[in-house]
């Protein structure tokens, strides 16, 4: 089984990434030496997952605390202050990028010490349970979504919910992972994901370098393959569940979970638990972002107009089951409800 | 009111095709001088779409046959049948390349007349004919199937059944066109179509030069529009009708109807009453093309596999009606049967 490249790396306290820009046809990490080079890497989406920026920027913020000249207690949580806010600036709507920094501010001001080195290698020592909460909730939602895929199964799979979005083994491809580590033998099948192709460019050449039987699909394809009995299974990620059960997701995912109804194919959504948003009542009430056209127009047809949603929403009843680190609910309301809980007791 | 560019042109009795492979970026015409450049032009797809290609070829052949220097009518006959057989070995299966000519070869058995010139302008007047029955099929579409769109209906199409794929204005957009032509407004909605971005191509290229209002949308992005409320009506072309009705389209034809009986959409096919494929009993009897998956790989993902169908199939029970130049039948199987009689009592 061939190894898929480490979404990032923290050797000898120095954090490198591997440049997501340039996937798949070259395999590079940049070097991060200074807040400066991680905001660079963060805002030109050199790395990009939401969970993969939070673990990236714990890192970067470390480091560069690590090569402080602060004389003073007080000066180091100053610039820690003032590092950490430069690098939230770089993606100011990334949720686990200001919790991540966060964290490690709260960290910092619960120090018992006033030695800058203890300080700065309290923060390292953060940013590596950061890094290991994610890598676990991941094994998680493998260790609880794997028994879903039968030996031969074929499974398909929308956009990248995969390893290069966190630092663990992905959502949506967790069960795949860990199915394959267990040397089962299944089928995957890779939805291109326009217009950026994350599945094409991604999911596919993550799962090619594990080792995994991958296939990529023209969007539109899907429903053909369903039709002649060649899907068995949907596993898609999503970036939130709202108090409903309601799934946010990847443009062409309510495509997907249409088809699912219509063939009777289980679909399943896989996502930590921090994905469930309570205050958000339903699907309804999230706001699409709509980006820019010459994303879906390219060089083929500049001369006209585009809509580009980059989500759309699947209502909780069209969902078999939600994957999290803490199992399976077949029941997406109740699962809802679960997490909730379970958030609130931790 | 702008004006498309028309698929060709027979002008002085010389033929010039829109070069389809430079659309859209290039508006030039191809100078068709001799039977080589025609199956040149034909085999590289320079002209696209049975009917054009048909009507391009019976303009092609007539004109070489103007220029013949055949001393007798044997050997003009002669010659017109070599001809006629080099320009069908350009694109073998195109069933309407071969009827065209062959129509021409039965055109000159029937002369009374021994004059070469005479003979060759014969030929020239069945071309012309030809090509404007092409011309009133498609206004026959069009006459029916515009009543079908209201002022402000949201109109989504899949492909290129337009306008470039024949010699007058298409099939499913000849709807488009005739309801255009009456001062109507209205919006189409114009999948990209993948792997080749027919839709965004050569669809909305040839509907914004008509001065439609037009915007293109990833294929995956319909099931969005469609739950938002944004579409009122689907309509689509297709490759054959077999005899109980199933459609034979573009893949991403089915998913588009499931998405539509899911979202209670009304689902048009229109095409010419010779699409009906009477000796092929259902669309699960047709073999689908796989074509090359370098067509969906691109450069993205060019380390893994994929698959490529060039059509799906859609159950006749999915559509809502089949627009032909006799009229709209709401059941296909019963307007397999009427077109089966139309075309018997030809």
């Amino acid at each position: 089984m061939t190894q898929r490249p480490a979404t990032l790396r923290f050797i000898d306290n120095r954090l490198s990434l591997l440049d997501q820009r340039r996937l798949p046809q070259q395999i590079e990490y940049l070097d991060i030496d200074s807040i400066e080079t991680a905001y660079d890497a963060i805002q030109s989406l050199a790395v990009r997952g939401a969970p993969a920026i939070g673990v990236a920027a714990a890192y970067a913020l470390a480091q560069s605390m690590l090569a402080t000249t602060a004389p003073t207690a007080t000066a180091f949580s100053e610039q820690l202050a003032s590092n950490g806010a430069r690098l939230k600036s770089a993606r100011p709507t990334a949720v686990n990028l200001a919790w991540a920094i966060d964290r490690l501010i709260n960290c910092d001001a619960h120090q018992p010490t006033d030695s800058v080195t203890q300080r700065a290698n309290a923060l390292v020592s953060e940013a590596k349970r950061i890094h290991r909460e994610d890598v676990q909730i991941c094994e998680g939602i493998g260790r609880h979504g794997a028994p879903l895929i039968q030996p031969g199964s074929r499974v398909l799979t929308h956009c990248n919910a995969g390893a290069l979005a966190v630092t663990g083994i992905g959502t949506a491809t967790a069960p795949l992972y860990a199915r394959h580590s267990q040397g089962i033998q299944f089928k995957v099948f890779a939805d291109e994901t326009r217009p950026l192709y994350q599945g094409a460019r991604l999911t596919a050449w993550e799962l090619d370098q594990a080792g995994i039987d991958v296939t990529v699909l023209c969007d539109n394809t899907a429903a053909s393959l369903m039709d002649r009995g060649n899907i068995d299974l949907v596993i898609v990620g999503t970036d939130r569940v709202t108090a409903n059960g309601d799934v946010v997701n990847k443009i062409g995912t309510l495509n997907v979970a249409i088809l699912c109804q219509h063939f009777g194919i289980p679909m399943y959504v896989a996502c930590p638990s921090s994905t469930y948003d309570a205050q958000t009542p339903t699907g309804s009430d999230v706001k699409i972002e709509q980006r820019d056209e010459v994303e879906v127009l390219g060089d083929h047809a500049a001369h006209v107009r585009a809509v580009n949603p980059a989500f759309d929403v699947t209502p909780a009843h069209m969902i078999t089951g939600i994957i999290t680190e803490h199992g399976i609910s077949t029941n997406p309301r109740a699962l809802a409800r679960t997490i909730k809980t379970a958030s609130d007791l931790q």
